[in-house]
């Protein structure tokens, strides 16, 4: 499709010497280079930018009438199963929130579905209107504390580097190996230093430990959360993407350490973007706004959107106004809160007030991967629920709606007949945590504080990183009801009283994602928000945080299909507290 | 000789779990990415950073005291020729300055010997306590209007990227190539794309032609000389290399365009630096210095000086004082005046108190490349010197000795015997290059101005970039007696009066470069200009401008073995200044 930057036509064009096919007069151009605007023109040929300054012959001229233009907006680092979507739907919402390219780390399938699951997204993004990269996923299970459907290692990653759309090494979350030295870990880093980059993810990292980290080659990290700890990572070399996604937002923390010097050392992520965020408030764009808002200068705002990820992932031809550069801008009107008006991605005008003018259809997948990821013993009874009470007081997870971090209580069980159950005067629900990937009938229990439903059930087939089902409940009946519809529907979220199902988003690509529309799965999670209301739940999404509660490489207590785990402790702990 | 970044040995010594090879201790560290100054120790084992912070067991222990701690500097772009000194000799006199990296464009050798010309000063290169690069030379010759020993092409140039030294397509002088798209030129540039990046060349370059030449992929250039000019390049995307070096000086005209915000994409480098210049003044530590007094912040210029350099490079392991690049550092005093009093090459010392102290021998070069290149007509008789006078004025250069560009004069010649002869009255030479490749009798001649010999002649092989035999004098006999000299030494420059050799310098490599040491270079450099004042001339180094008045790609007028070249028109045109 595009031209090459050597194509003597591009090069024609270039020189003013031969009509351009697109013209773009009279913009404000943001230069982040300099972080300076300049008026002029832009003229694009076969996809790149062939100059900037003055043109005046095309086959297509817009005048922008001193409309701003920037460089197209790039998510440094995100798990696109978190939007629940398909890339090409969620191309369909975010190009037209200016997002012209994006590093995806497949990890959540990955968790699932293995090196086929990658190689699913990786065939659903092709030929699509966005620069969609990969980062291989360099930490699948995230922890030997959970059963995940598929392990990888150094070997089944190296062939993904191949394909020129993988540019990293995605974030090694596993920074205790690294740090430690261990040598399957240190192989997944130097595989990663050999064929691109080594992303990072250490969350509370600094001193020694973190010098031991970046010594190893990890270059980024997008894992901080209070100006210090930033400020340490660039300082020992890293390159940090400041997170504002669903699930956890570092904007306005971090905002104050940016400064005119370090500002080319910082990008911005996502990280986990969910579907109604993505609708209501946008993608990267909404992290701009939002940046600027807080006081950061929109010319470097719009650099830590652009550039500055294309510098990190040494993508030349992406990230700026720039002759040879691709075609991917955006044209907004309010330096103070850009809203892209029309979004070009390699010349081509993609979308147009919000919404996409470029053909992107859903692409058929394949029936291998419908349905078939949820896998519940056939047997699955109200004993696999059961929990003998132990003597004295038992460990309950403080849920905070807002956090991926929980907090660890230990409380007075309410016992029936010999086996503890949910309390919900107390708000003291039961939990568990069913493996889903092999039937193998592990199943890990325990009691949470915090969802305050006051009957019913929630399950989800979501539940970071491994991805099995999750179910939270106030009776076992319902629990085993909830579990069933999500394995019958082949993987989703349900609310569930008194039997019935009220609600339920199916999910069946890896449990993890919709082959609906953005609109639908919208539509559907804010039907299960509300049936989640009316069963006594205060929170606005009691989904995102059960899907965290299962991650047992975020502090402190959680639970997955082996049980309890104490973070601090990295082990599985008893239901006893004294245990 | 160095660790991996993932070598576990390594990572325990960041851990401070295992004793560093090398700890500095109380250092004022200066920190690149931030472009901040912290108290701290540096770590160092297997020749890398370890870690930065606070380290406490170490082999060795250095206690700083609160001196000042830097990366070592990077000159982005140089012809080491221009030293005159092969890279173990360059090695003594740079790395004692703080020099710790080079790309190294050999443009000069491949004019005379070609690939092996290049293979030879790699061949040196080697094993030394710096990390010298290379740029493949791009436009060998440098145009078509000279004869030189060699052309290259981009076959013959890509074998070169398959060393890993080889970081960069050297600049593309031929930038009206590159703008009108001319086949042979594009294949160098897309040689260069695909295996690594291509500098450039682009003096005076702006506008749509700017445009063209960046379109196709050019992503530096260090010839600007006016602020405008640079700062219309880096709009366009180049990363600026701001030239300091003994011909041309640009710093303190470019410093004024440099911001907070866009000095990550600007760089120093000498292009070309003298041996006496090198020793007087010093390096790139020079240049931070001079920036420093005209006005940049300290620690920017230092960025300028190391990562920077680095970033456009891609070299991930240096350029910055972090765990696991490399323990490139020097340590000074005055961050008003960085003059390096110890400089560490990958963790071990190499020089102290601007001098050498790490083992740093000179090569053996090659029989066949010493006193080799020099090939003159056996024959090469008065007559071959002998301008016949044409009908009226005369086309004479005008040589500024502070300048490679030149000015063009018409004047009366002066004639004896119908032959147009030197005028010492009005200060106009008669000059011939004569080619000395394959000794085919072709001689340029013409008159110049501004030399100001009452007597003698001064010749030099070094003649860019075909580095033809350029001689200049006030009568033919000495001219011949000087070309002859330097046919029998094997290339150097000289000095001649009544028939008589006043000084000589040899340079038996390719005509351009000596066997001998750094302060013998210079001393004889010195006896040549004190020979060249007792012949009347008023400039303190006459034959750095003899040198680039052959060159025919910089303005105006200029004089090859095929005859006076305009450099605006691109032709060769008559001595007549009517023709």
């Amino acid at each position: 499709m595009s031209v090459a930057r050597t194509d003597p036509e591009l090069l024609a064009v270039s020189r003013a010497d031969a009509p351009a096919d697109l013209l773009l007069k009279n913009a404000r151009v943001i230069n982040v280079f300099s972080r300076t605007i300049e008026d002029g023109d832009v003229a694009v040929f076969g996809g790149r930018i062939a100059g900037v300054g003055s043109y005046a012959d095309a086959k297509q001229t817009v005048d922008l009438d001193g409309a701003y233009l920037a460089p197209g907006f790039i998510d440094a680092h995100m798990h696109v199963e978190s939007t629940m979507l398909l890339p090409p739907a969620f191309v369909r919402v975010a190009a037209p929130a200016g997002t012209t390219g994006v590093v995806l780390d497949p990890h959540e399938i990955a968790n699932v579905h293995g090196i086929p699951g990658i190689r699913l997204l990786m065939d659903q993004a092709l030929g699509l209107p966005m620069n969609i990269m990969f980062a291989a996923s360099s930490c699948v299970p995230s922890s030997p504390l959970e059963t995940a459907g598929a392990t990888l290692e150094a070997d089944d990653l190296a062939p993904l580097f191949d394909d020129p759309r993988v540019v990293a090494m995605a974030e090694l979350m596993n920074f205790p190996g690294v740090i430690n030295g261990v040598p399957e870990v240190l192989e997944k880093v130097a595989l990663g230093l050999d064929r691109a980059l080594v992303d990072g993810h250490c969350p509370g990292l600094g001193g020694n430990a973190l010098c031991a980290y970046t010594a190893a080659g990890i270059s980024s990290d997008h894992e901080s959360v209070a100006p210090d700890e930033a400020a340490e990572k660039l300082n020992r070399g890293m390159r940090l993407f400041i997170r504002e996604g669903s699930a956890a937002r570092n904007l306005e923390a971090l905002i104050p350490i940016v400064t005119a010097a370090n500002a080319a050392r910082v990008s911005f992520c996502t990280d986990d973007r969910h579907p109604g965020d993505l609708i209501d408030e946008g993608h990267i764009d909404h992290i701009v706004r939002r940046a600027i808002s807080l006081g950061l200068d929109p010319v470097t705002a719009i650099a830590m959107a652009s550039l500055h990820p294309a510098e990190h992932f040494a993508l030349r031809d992406r990230g700026a106004i720039a002759p040879g550069r691709f075609g991917d801008l955006i044209v907004f009107d309010d330096l103070d809160a850009p809203r892209p008006r029309r979004v070009y991605f390699e010349g081509t005008l993609v979308a147009e007030d919000g919404a996409m003018v470029a053909d992107c259809p859903d692409r058929p997948v394949p029936p291998d991967f419908l349905g078939r990821s949820v896998h519940l013993p056939a047997d699955l009874s109200p004993e696999a629920l059961r929990v003998t009470a132990p003597a004295g007081q038992i460990r309950v997870i403080q849920m905070d709606p807002h956090q991926i971090v929980t907090g660890q209580l230990t409380s007075e069980p309410r016992v029936e007949n010999g086996a503890c159950v949910a309390d919900t005067d107390r708000d003291m629900l039961k939990m568990a945590v069913i493996e889903r990937h092999r039937g193998s009938g592990a199943v890990g229990l325990g009691f949470v504080h915090g969802f305050g439903l006051k009957s019913g059930a929630l399950a989800s087939t979501v539940g970071h990183d491994a991805h099995n089902l999750a179910v939270v409940g106030t009776n076992d009946a319902d629990m085993l009801v909830a579990a069933r519809a999500l394995s019958e529907a082949g993987g989703g979220q349900c609310v569930v009283r008194d039997g019935r199902v009220l609600a339920l988003l199916e999910l069946p690509v890896a449990g993890l994602i919709s082959t609906g529309s953005p609109a639908d799965v919208a539509e559907r999670q804010r039907a299960l928000w509300s049936a989640a209301e009316s069963l006594g739940c205060p929170h606005h999404d009691p989904f995102m945080p059960l899907s965290f509660l299962c991650l047992p490489v975020i502090p402190s207590l959680k639970l997955t299909d082996r049980g309890l785990v104490d973070v601090g402790r990295f082990e599985v702990v008893p239901l006893a507290a004294d245990g």
